[in-house]
């Protein structure tokens, strides 16, 4: 039920086209999995993402264990069935929503304790619950619970931190098998339960994260642990690290990564799958992506601009509306703004993704990476 | 470039069939406006909007002559291309927003004078600069500037109240013409602008704002001042009156009005245009229109229900999604909340109207009425 398959290879760079195999359906990549937090991607139907091109989604194991509940959703038929999406779902473990909770979290060898960002209740999540919770959900792609390391931190916090990780993973792969064989007489896989490299800004502990973390054995693996405060160099530099050590026969995530610069930059290391939150946050926050840079579309200079936001654009959003009226929207608080402008940025997002795989398909990645970056130069 | 033809009679009372013939295409009669105050109705895209069904929205002049002003809307080419609708508008004057500012405002002979809601600055509206400003938008139906009477009033403040309406009336006319002389060689008459009954909660001088109205002159009629905090009895007694003395051969628009059954029962009285805020204001609210009542999705008991909202509903929201799912967007906060219950309600307010217009051509308006009425008992 779960496969990868290297379809294209750049002869230049890592770059390379696949097909993911899943329960839902087939992905290709490189891909862009937009974030739907709360099983829902905000600002949009299930109906228009499709329409958009999505080929997966994410969505936050955190949220929906606090509300509505895991076994709410397991009751009513799983997450796909429960928010109407029936291509396939990749669900995080939660650590990374924990992480981002500071002082409300303990961490301990069992796992981590933490205070409901909702009602300060007080949970525990253990390596073990995460794959239940996560198999509960029934995402076709669930995470290994892990430490995500908080930046700066030392070269000893940060090794004992990915030791930890390691640890939570051999316990992540065995609670899955014995998930596997309690609900499945045949012992078929219907989810793939992906590992996940820590090792901070250390090059040597993202290459015993790797080594650790493949030693257990995944069907995929994601680089965790990045675009937490880091320079962009050093976020660079620490990816490339560890995809260059990972399995080439496998897929290779990066989480939380990252601004359509990120997504060609890495793929070109061997990048194929990424989530970031970035174009439909940006969206409600009105800052629209465009082939030339960024729109501010609060901006007085468009008050009276009746241009679509991107004119090489075939969005719904470019080929309707002007940049006076989605300022307006924005400026009235209209949830059309919202609606909108997310359907701009999840456009431009699949675009940069459908152009990346033709470049590689045609074997001209690095020439359109040097165009791609040279067009949208006046972006930061 | 207006005309309104009946087209079926209802021979049990004065329900009827219409086709209203605008610039932007035939609405036909009885209809339901959606409100989009602010160029867009809350939560639903134009494209959205169409596919629904919906024929005409209303927009409301206060709000887009404050933000982002009528000009700006006129330089881009008007509020049909600025909200990307192409479908017939109608923009109300501003009058009731104005009334419903309170101490912001002050009446004079020649105009109301009022303080943004958005920013304190003053401005003054008068019957003339309401007609010009909803020329500068370009909405297919315009509407005299009028009081609306505050509730309770006692008799003479009402008829002052009314009368004054009167003269603003024939200004509003004679504004009119001057501008579509001034704008058109040919004068023809490419928005029509409908007067505004008022007269407040007395029989007499409803009578009496009819007949002033009409010795006027105007291609439409719409009934104001009702919902103001009226009792339901008193509301119907008021729309009734006005209705059965309005000239049978023109369209009569019952101004903010109302929930499925005022629909239904004013439609019996010969009403054939109706606004209110109530299917998108409420879908907000978590309030669901159903065939069998309201729903109000926040309750504890929807909270596994893998029910559609209604069963016999044929919307995108009940096709796709369960009860759990919209109480669990609702709960959290999220914008697919809105957008799914907005649809939903639309649906049903659009589906209302349809039955309405089947059962005056089919010629069963009682008998629908009483299945209607009976059907959603368990409701307000």
């Amino acid at each position: 039920m779960f496969s990868y398959k290297i379809t294209h290879k750049s002869s230049e760079c890592d770059a390379r086209l696949g097909e993911l195999e899943t329960p839902h359906g087939v992905v290709t990549t490189p891909v862009f999995m937009p974030v739907g937090t709360q099983a829902t991607v905000k600002g949009v139907s299930p109906e228009r993402l499709e329409e958009l091109g999505a080929e997966i989604v994410l969505s936050n194991t955190y949220h929906l264990f606090l509300r509505p509940g895991h076994k709410i959703i397991e009751g009513l038929g799983g997450l796909h069935k429960f928010m109407g999406w029936q291509r396939p779902i990749l669900t995080d473990s939660g650590g990374f929503q924990v992480y981002s909770l500071g002082d409300l979290r303990k961490l301990t060898e069992d796992g981590v304790k933490f205070k409901s960002h909702l009602d300060g209740s007080s949970h525990l999540i253990t390596p073990e619950s995460a794959v239940q919770i996560q198999k509960s959900l029934g995402a076709d792609i669930i995470m290994c619970l892990d430490e995500c390391t908080s930046y700066p931190s030392s070269f000893e916090d940060t090794k004992s931190s990915m030791e930890l990780t390691l640890r939570w993973a051999e316990r992540s792969k065995e609670a899955m098998s014995k998930e596997v064989l309690a609900k499945d007489e045949m012992g078929s896989n219907k989810q793939a339960l992906f590992g996940i490299v820590q090792g901070g800004m250390f090059d040597e502990l993202r290459r015993e994260s790797v080594e650790g973390t493949v030693a257990i054995g995944f069907p995929g693996y994601a680089v965790g642990g990045l675009s937490v405060g880091e320079s962009k160099g050093l976020m660079y530099e620490m990816a490339e690290c560890a995809l260059s050590l990972l399995p080439k026969e496998k897929p290779r995530y990066l989480m939380g990564v990252g601004t359509p610069q990120d997504l060609v930059n890495l793929v070109e290391n061997g990048a194929d799958m990424f989530d970031c939150v970035m174009p439909t946050r940006n969206a409600r926050n009105g800052t629209l992506f465009t082939s030339l840079g960024k729109v501010i579309i609060k901006n007085e200079k468009y008050k009276d601009d009746g241009a679509p936001v991107d004119d090489d654009c075939t969005c719904y959003t470019c080929r309707n509306f002007s940049r006076a009226y989605l300022r307006h929207l924005y400026m009235a608080g209209e949830i059309l703004s919202s609606i909108l402008n997310t359907l701009h940025n999840l456009h431009f997002y699949f675009s940069v993704i459908r152009e990346i795989r033709e470049a590689i398909i045609a074997d001209r990645f690095l020439s359109f990476k040097r165009d791609f970056l040279n067009r949208i130069e006046g972006d930061s």
